[in-house]
């Protein structure tokens, strides 16, 4: 259930590292000079045709944005994950009718079902670079603050441009941290509908008991379908829509494939931090990640408590207490990958090769030398206000009825100015979907259990240091050094829940058009306290601007240096990810887990049988224990495996955002779906391991067999061109 | 730490199955017509040569009772398991001296330690067929009890008549049920001194959490060393006692061996219940291991609440401790194994194919058809009363105090008759071992803990159904039919606990030599109690022994049917584990544990490195980890696999008893010891798998490597011939 973006905007941090063996989220115009490699591999289409983004494949590989997904059929129709579609599940259950827990199956195309508010399907339609406008736009003796502000009006400036042709979005990149910039241009269809998803017993089978495990057995596929409107343009939901018509779409393979063969992944990974330096490394596992795990622990307990399993509520937070558990696990993975691989020895180690090549020559060290002393000095900079940043930021944002007050009462100010000059997420372009956001909270909001989790997080904001205490904050609850008043604190939460008009997404909507004035005379307790905190909020983001400018000035120079070390060496070099449509490729490989034990590459429907317990997160149906006792397989078995293929590793480079991903095979076509990678692969978004990172994906020919025998979808199958003959 | 024969004294009851693949624990005397399938396998020694006892290598295998060790040097030095030499480490230990934590090292002959009343090495000297004799001893129509009775009298005679033989002891022992009977004179070593075991770090590292498991990395290696009087006869401990001289040892291989290579294991397998009837296996996997998990769950608690960490009662109860610990998982290994691998429908259909073959000819329906019948009927009247013996038999025999006294009353009973006529166990042939364990007690009684514990199982005897009731045991302490009074029950408790003197261990010998009479007419308390039970445990002895000998009568034509229908097919055929000398082979293999998964044969120092945590049973010392990280291997790296092996699986057939055996190769050298079988195994006391059942042992070169480099052994190693050269 890894590779969403969701779990990896946990990411923030340094270190130098380089590509080696199957290593590197390659952009897709670096492709024809690894032409050598990928023919050498197997590959029997043109690279070329790889690094073409208007062309097959490429052109049917598209963003959910922070999930991956394929065209595959002639008519709109897209394959992602089940976890991906996970929202669209809770958007369209009831207490009646629960979509999580059953799956859904459309028999025809008017029975499918909006995805829900914000559900997007992007096309990456074009790539531009922008490294010498956005370079050209500051002033040679920008400090932080001008710099900082100078690259956001370029960037605002490059994508109001772009989204001048309607019906698209735009978006500037930034890579080895603003070394060069992209401009990327997407078309944007809004009418997602939800067509097909197993029942949870196959879509999540497993479960978090074996989230980023290996051996695995997850049937974690969706389909969507992409509607636009009868002109063929994108538009919002209506059911006059028709299913749009992709360029390009990916042939699904029953061919199958085995160990050592080619793979390759296309898909939008989000976050990578290969590049960081070592203090980054050491801040962001010896404090960040424990700390975040305790606290996401405390979360977890009090959602639990609040809405327990069962209640309405507990449908509401489903997709919140998925995502705390898979970071949680997740963080034990970095934490534990940080105990056993060594990465901050082999991170200072690199860190020093690199200082003594840069040394080593009079031209590298005038270049090059104190770029290494003031990318530190910004860190231990960042470093000092930590448990601010981390703890404030949580309660400010992560307490819903709190964000959303803050965010009408920013808007409100924000749209006193000129467009261009708003801040980005206030901006015209923004509001559709954040009235989307504020709409779509109905689904995920519950007074009560807001105002449990929120109260703790108070708590532990509480407990940091004084001296990074927020005053306005502190004055508003009688926070005084680190001492709060449980009883007063209640008391206050009582009055403020009970008081704010904020969960009826009417009066949310309404206060979307209203003055700041208007704002600055509600009694609404939530908005009074966003009135209150509006002014140290902004000189703390000020702040972080200019120190964020500093970063825009010195990591792009530390970056260059490596580039050109790294180069020395004959290595090739990806950026960082960055959400952009990348290219990895692999073979299909087991790996060795721990001294005496080998994990297979394949699992196949035995393994279902084995870990069948009858309870969740093992609960395999019946219909599916009776199909593989009867030992049905169709075409989809395999001869060397003796059954049918459910899950498989490869070496391929990924990360969240990802999911969803096809996995393609040596002609191109689709053999599987990329939906996580092994515990040892979490570490990798700092450190990959040639020996252990793997790619987990579920095997096509599962997918066909499930959708074949168990869930009827042979109308689908016909729709992919695989309908029997 | 399983395969020593203390945990497996649980098994009791039936089910047809034949030797298949490496299934097989063969007598010593069947290896000749094994000799083609030895051969092929590799085995350069002659075959015939394992079928003599008085021969090189069988000469060399010794009893410990419980487990097995092997001469390995001419002066009486044998090795054994860690774990079956865990009661002289903890006989040797004081608060100051913790030689279960740290291990011992003998630097001289004198420093040897003696390894504590009632340690013994038994040598097997000849075994002699008695079927007849005990046949012909059985009037033609005995009934169950008179059965029961004239072959235990037969047994006996035999016994006494081996035993004229001084320094010898004798057992007769039934195959099949009592269609053959065996009697097996052995030498009684009775001076065994401790002469070297590893620190915990080694010897048991991994503990409880790996105990069954693989990979494994556990260092389950032990020495002592027997002696004997100055004219060479078998002694009690005595300063002036010399090494005993085996006629042969065997030798210590550095060789090494790899996957596939075959392997022999000779050895004391204690139990097994291969041909037991679908209804015993149903009883006993579906009541007898789920009440016992539970109940032995409660003792280990009441264990840890009255004898907690650190205290001088925690040692003494430490070696029961591990028994509860390795029993309960022994349980879960069962009853898992059971839901898993359909043993009993496998019994079922193994059993209706037997029913089948008698009733297809005239001549088997005469012979064996009413056996089936006779045999289920018996098996039905036993499990009528199988919670009374259970709990009760806890009640009476686990709990110290009253199990002394008990035992201390019932000598002066039997002692009033001639010595042919006591039970077993009460001859004077007994009476030294009987002195020796109680004198034992005073290492592992505890007042306060024997009480916690006992006050549970009456508890536990409390509930069971009042018809199962023992009358003379409710009316000492008030209970009416499952009604307890608590507070009642601690009172009496208390008063019983404090007027008893069998906790101390003069009084307790002094007791050894009195009258029915004087002890009739003492007030200790628990002396009180056993006079009082005395009548009904020995009505329900008598009412077992008549079952028992209704037992003996239809078994051995039960498995004469079975053997009869195996031969038929052609297979080879050998009787249950009886804790008599058998051999077994097979080779060095992993095996699949699950889809997508497969476990190698060997495992290495790196996987120590990697489970190591700093904290027990993963707290390898500081000197070990130095020794790997310098990757100092000596003679004992390995080349295929990189590092030195540690431990490795073979397909060899081994249960509890077993513990200790030599691991023998295709010459008849020690390469390593066999101490565990893995999880898969534990159900394989009841059904083997040719797939899955693997026997785990400590390689010879890990143990040598840790002598040479870790524990300054080199005169042990010079003594088995292995000095540097």
């Amino acid at each position: 259930m890894k590779r969403t973006l969701a779990q990896v905007s946990l990411a923030l941090l340094l270190a130098p590292l380089a590509a080696t063996g199957d290593e590197g989220m390659w952009r897709p115009r670096q492709l024809p000079e690894l032409a050598g490699e990928l023919r050498a591999l197997g590959l029997q289409i043109d690279p070329v045709s790889l690094s073409d983004l208007t062309d097959h494949p490429m052109n049917a590989v598209i963003s959910l944005g922070g999930c991956t997904a394929s065209f595959v059929s002639p008519d709109g129709l897209a394959v992602t994950n089940h976890h991906c579609a996970y929202g669209a599940l809770q958007y369209n259950s009831t207490e009646e009718a629960n979509l999580m827990r059953d799956g859904f199956l459309a028999p025809d195309r008017p029975a499918e079902r909006p995805a829900g508010p914000g559900s997007r399907i992007l096309v990456t339609v074009e790539v531009t670079d922008v490294t010498d406008r956005i370079a050209g736009a500051v002033p040679a003796d920008a400090g932080g603050r001008a710099r900082y502000q100078a690259i956001e009006d370029e960037q605002k400036a490059l994508v109001a441009g772009c989204e001048q042709d309607a019906g698209h979005r735009c978006a500037v990149r930034a890579y080895h941290g603003g070394l060069e910039y992209e401009l990327i241009k997407q078309l944007e269809i809004k009418d997602v509908r939800l067509v097909y998803a197993p029942a949870a017993a196959i879509g999540i089978f497993g479960g978090e008991v074996d989230n980023w495990m290996w051996p695995r057995h997850t049937g974690d596929w969706a389909f969507y379908r992409a509607y636009v409107s009868p002109q063929g343009e994108p538009a919002e939901y209506a059911p006059e829509n028709v299913p749009y018509r992709p360029r390009h779409a990916l042939t699904v393979s029953r061919r199958g494939l085995g160990a050592g063969d080619l793979v390759m992944v296309v898909g939008y990974p989000g976050t990578t931090s290969r590049y960081r330096l070592a203090s980054e490394v050491e801040s962001q596992f010896e404090w960040d990640y424990p700390e975040r795990r305790r606290m996401f622990e405390e979360w977890r307990r009090t959602l639990t408590d609040a809405a327990p399993e069962g209640s309405d509520a507990a449908i509401k937070y489903g997709t919140l207490m998925r995502g705390l558990d898979n970071a949680i696990k997740n963080y034990d993975g970095m934490i534990s990958g940080y105990a056993r691989t060594g990465v901050l020895s082999r991170k200072r180690a690199l860190q020093e090769s690199l200082r003594g090549w840069i040394e080593a020559d009079a031209e590298r060290r005038a270049r090059y030398l104190s770029t290494l002393e003031e990318l530190d000095a910004l860190i231990a900079e960042s470093v000092g206000n930590r448990e601010r940043d981390l703890f404030y930021s949580y309660l400010a944002r992560r307490g819903e009825a709190l964000r959303t007050a803050t965010t009408l009462y920013r808007l409100s100010r924000e749209r006193q100015k000129p467009d261009l000059e708003r801040e980005p997420g206030y901006q015209e372009r923004d509001l559709e979907r954040l009235k989307e956001r504020l709409t779509r909270m109905e689904r995920t909001y519950d007074p009560a259990v807001d105002r449990a989790f929120w109260r703790n997080f108070i708590l532990r904001y509480a407990g940091i240091p004084a001296d990074q205490h927020v005053a306005a904050f502190d004055a508003w609850f009688g926070i005084d050094k680190n001492r709060v008043d449980e009883g007063e604190l209640d008391a206050r939460l009582e009055s403020m829940y009970a008081g704010t008009g904020l969960g009826d997404t009417a009066t949310r909507l309404a206060w979307m058009d209203r003055s700041p004035a208007e704002i600055e005379a509600s009694e609404d307790p939530f908005l009074r306290l966003a009135v209150a905190l509006y002014d140290s909020d902004l000189r703390l983001e000020e702040e972080a601007k200019a120190l964020e400018g500093r970063y825009e000035e010195v990591r792009p120079r530390y970056m260059a240096a490596v580039i050109a070390y790294l180069e020395s060496l004959g290595r090739p070099i990806y950026p960082d990810a960055n959400g952009t449509l990348r290219v990895t490729y692999g073979t299909i490989e087991g790996y060795r887990p721990r001294d005496g034990v080998r994990y297979e590459p394949f699992t196949t429907l035995d393994g279902i049988v084995e870990k069948h317990t009858g309870e969740d997160p093992f609960d395999a149906t019946e219909a599916q224990l009776a199909l593989i006792a009867a030992k049905t397989y169709g075409d989809s078995f395999d001869e060397t495996l003796g059954s049918v293929p459910v899950n498989f590793l490869s070496t391929v480079d990924t990360t969240g955002g990802n999911s969803g991903s096809a996995t393609l095979n040596s002609r191109g076509e689709l053999v599987g779906l990329l939906f996580d990678g092994n515990w040892e692969s979490i570490i990798s978004d700092w450190d990959f391991s040639q020996e252990r990172t793997r790619s987990i994906h579920v095997d096509s020919r599962y997918m066909l067999w499930a959708m074949e025998f168990l869930d009827g979808a042979g109308h689908l199958l016909e729709e992919m061109g695989l309908g029997s003959d």
